[in-house]
């Protein structure tokens, strides 16, 4: 696997494709010049035109007041490539590192949002804050993606799911039922 | 693995365990008497305690107005083993067919809720619908959950994830780094 997926556009209303599974994300934040990145497991898919996505965002992390007042963010998809670095960034806050620096990724330039896309995931989808109703009861942001890359190759990349504890399980192998499928049924 | 996984009482504390991996899950309803069971992939962890989970669950579904109304619901995890009850249970409506009868499934009372448990299924949710706040404007339900009944065995059966186009990802392998896990970090 590549270290640096190239990246292409993808359909925004096709996003499901990839956050459906429910894997680890990165989410990537700007506010007044600097950037941070967290890691999420309590995410969404909402709907799929306007694609829109709800995560959970304790009010804890650096992140939060960010996206709260930038209402925006990023959320990348990594691979099993990136375990370690993902441990790393959800044991640190940024409020005392460079993330983006430390663990040494590559901060690139959204097309939608002054949030950075971090080159190194599998995927990179732009994103603006839908919705805040649900934000002080629960901390849920609803968001709608504007803008999506996603790298073409591995078709299924292995990724993370997380369980709690410092354990992962890992999703890659694929069954298909594409036989079986009916549209209307999603 | 055995057709009837036998379950024990399990923390509700702690169902983010099996929730947060994104697998697909089968929702079971009752009202007036009668059962139905419906896919849904679209759910997220949202708090421990209480033990909130968000399940986006569209109007169209014959699930929707027994769920609303009855105000309960059981969230229960199938594993590889049920791949095509998944599918099939994802193809039909409850409008047309009981689809406990016509999929061979157990319906087993639950404790607290007049849904009932798929015997079937590793592990089984009883929810009761904690806020209703978001279903007008996205089908997005937070549901409590009140009791959770888990198979002990496997440590960490093989789930489906779902991509789309009859496409499911499959998680059981495991990566752990619990030597790194600070639990103030979650």
């Amino acid at each position: 696997m590549p270290r640096h997926p190239t990246k292409r556009d993808f359909p925004v209303a096709e996003v499901r494709r990839y956050l459906e599974p429910g894997p680890i994300v990165l989410v990537s934040a700007r506010r007044r010049g600097k950037a941070n990145i967290m890691t999420l497991g309590w995410h969404t898919v909402m709907e799929f035109t306007p694609s829109l996505v709800g995560c959970v965002i304790a009010a804890g992390n650096h992140s939060f007041a960010m996206i709260r007042e930038s209402r925006e963010c990023v959320i990348n998809l990594p691979t099993t490539a990136l375990t370690d670095t993902v441990v790393a960034i959800g044991n640190t806050s940024g409020a005392e590192i460079d993330k983006f620096a430390a663990f040494g990724l590559t901060a690139d330039d959204a097309r939608e949002v002054e949030a950075p896309l971090i080159r190194e995931c599998h995927a990179s989808f732009e994103c603006r804050l839908h919705d805040d109703a649900l934000v002080d009861r629960y901390n849920f942001f609803i968001f709608r993606v504007v803008c999506a890359h996603v790298a073409p190759t591995p078709e299924h990349p292995q990724t993370l799911h997380y369980t709690g504890d410092g354990v992962f399980m890992v999703a890659g192998k694929v069954i298909s039922r594409r036989s079986k499928f009916r549209p209307e049924m999603l």
